[in-house]
């Protein structure tokens, strides 16, 4: 098969792969979670009901009331009146729920209530956090041609000296992406959450796409939203391609820094290099001399075998 | 100055900035947090005892009393007479918030309350994030060599192939892992949380350490926890060291899925290559009629450039 289409026939297949396991997740964390869901919202409904039939209530029977109330809080049951009409396991929150999980953004708005639950979460995490940052790393690898390679020649091709054309183009990168990745969504989203300022929006937008995702603030999930379900789909597919965009701002920093002396100077790997170049050719004409990473000498020092006798990773055929 | 000593210095460097930077941070979010939240927590002490007052309680004051018990819970403030002791925004808590937003593990159980508490934590995350990467980076690269690459070459020269030894060592690597940063610190969290069962200790570690960070188990946030400061600090030096070991483990299954071939299979950038190697010599001896990265051959297809005329990244001199 050609290798073009070889090469885009496997990414297809990682998203469609992708798809597969958020739908799969959802479906199970859906029929673990929504009968122990059900059960909490309808003991909570009652323990209302009984509080509220107490001809007096004091401080002790409050008390006791309120523990149970931020307890069911805790796993996303409110015993609020208008928000025990929709679930937080139907089909789209469980999907979406799985995709928090699989990108690590974790808001933990709604977590599982069962063992079992919980017990799937580190399962479903274990395979889907790697295979995520995977079919991340591979989209990631086919845009970095248009978007950093061809503008950089382009900025050369037109009169640039090397690095400013790498500075100048990581800036614009980076206007883009906060315009498009931040200004724009914090908008929508401010527009459409009524509860939200602009502030909350690019707040929502730097926590997620940060993937720290607090929870503070979750799209979808005030009472009465109209076309809930869909309305989840659009934030996952903000959320993977805005995550995409992280990760690309990311290794073009990189690359200019790796450019730029930066990662030789602070003596991290550089983005293009392995960590152990002892058995490489001179790859790009460095000032060698004072440039060797330093990790090098350092392990040359605290080696306690011969080079000879040394067969690191790298020495290894891998064909 | 030599330069083994230079490398220890700097990354001494980055760790007491590291520090700097969270007791900088707890400082900042506690200054901004503590009088925000003691307003908010005397609101809620007051609106208890008027609730509590109230001759009748119906309904709609249940309801309206409900509402803000859990506005105000969402921002850590909880009306629990137990719980009113203690701060979230003292000087551990709000390091300890500091430290889950450079992490990215964002547990999310205290959250900026202010406007501009939000704000700065845009601002803090914006320099922190990337500032843990370069730390936890820095660290990794120090102990690849005693950690990974001189048990692998102990490994093959007791006898073992390169392959076995890597994946022998991949899996030691990993048993040793789950022991120091799963099992033992779940046994430890489940005898020191009383509610935690050994299973929500593993869950906690796992949703932890994968920076998911769900925040349905946060430690040190039970009512009269004693010694509350030096048990979160435990767990912050818990959490960064976990990271550390858990970016040594990806790193070591991504050298060796290098080795057996895997990343060129699924065309991804190898862990020691760049993904733009047409301006170099091959470094290790590879099959290379069938195994050249495939986003080369695309990217040959699809080039608007002659390459000469393209200077890529790869091209310009680093010195």
């Amino acid at each position: 098969m050609h290798s073009v289409s070889r090469s885009w026939l496997l990414l297809t297949g990682f998203i469609v792969f992708y798809i597969i396991y958020l739908l799969f997740g959802a479906l199970v964390f859906s029929s673990i979670e929504r009968p122990v869901e059900e059960k909490l919202r309808h003991d909570m409904e009652a323990l209302k009901q009984e509080f509220l039939n107490e001809s007096c209530v004091n401080s002790a029977s409050l008390e006791h009331f309120l523990v149970k109330v931020l307890t069911a809080n805790k796993y996303g049951v409110s015993v609020l009146r208008n928000s025990t009409v929709t679930s937080n396991w139907d089909l789209a929150s469980s999907m979406f729920f799985a995709n928090t999980l699989v990108t690590t953004v974790g808001y933990g708005h709604t977590t599982p209530l069962s063992d079992t639950g919980k017990a799937f979460s580190i399962l479903y995490a274990l395979i889907g956090v790697p295979f995520t940052m995977l079919v991340l790393t591979a989209c990631v690898q086919r845009i970095m041609y248009p978007l950093v390679l061809a503008p950089v020649s382009l900025l050369q091709r037109s009169g640039m000296e090397p690095r400013p054309a790498t500075v100048v183009h990581f800036v614009l990168l980076l206007v883009l992406v906060v315009l498009c990745f931040f200004v724009a969504p914090a908008a929508v989203f401010s527009a459409v959450e009524l509860s939200w300022t602009f502030l909350d929006g690019i707040y929502f937008c730097f926590i997620s796409l940060c993937t720290i995702g607090l929870g503070d603030f979750v799209p979808g999930t005030q009472p009465g939203q109209k076309y809930r379900a869909l309305y989840q789909v659009a934030v996952m597919v903000y959320l993977f391609v805005g995550l995409m965009m992280m990760y690309l701002l990311l290794r073009t920093f990189h690359k200019m820094a790796d450019l730029h002396g930066l990662t030789t100077f602070l003596q991290l790997p550089r983005c293009e290099d392995s960590d152990q170049e002892e058995d490489r050719e001179p790859i790009v004409e460095e000032k060698c001399e004072d440039q060797t990473p330093q990790y090098l000498t350092e392990k040359e020092s605290s080696k306690p075998l011969e080079p000879g006798s040394q067969p690191s990773y790298n020495t290894i055929n891998t064909g």
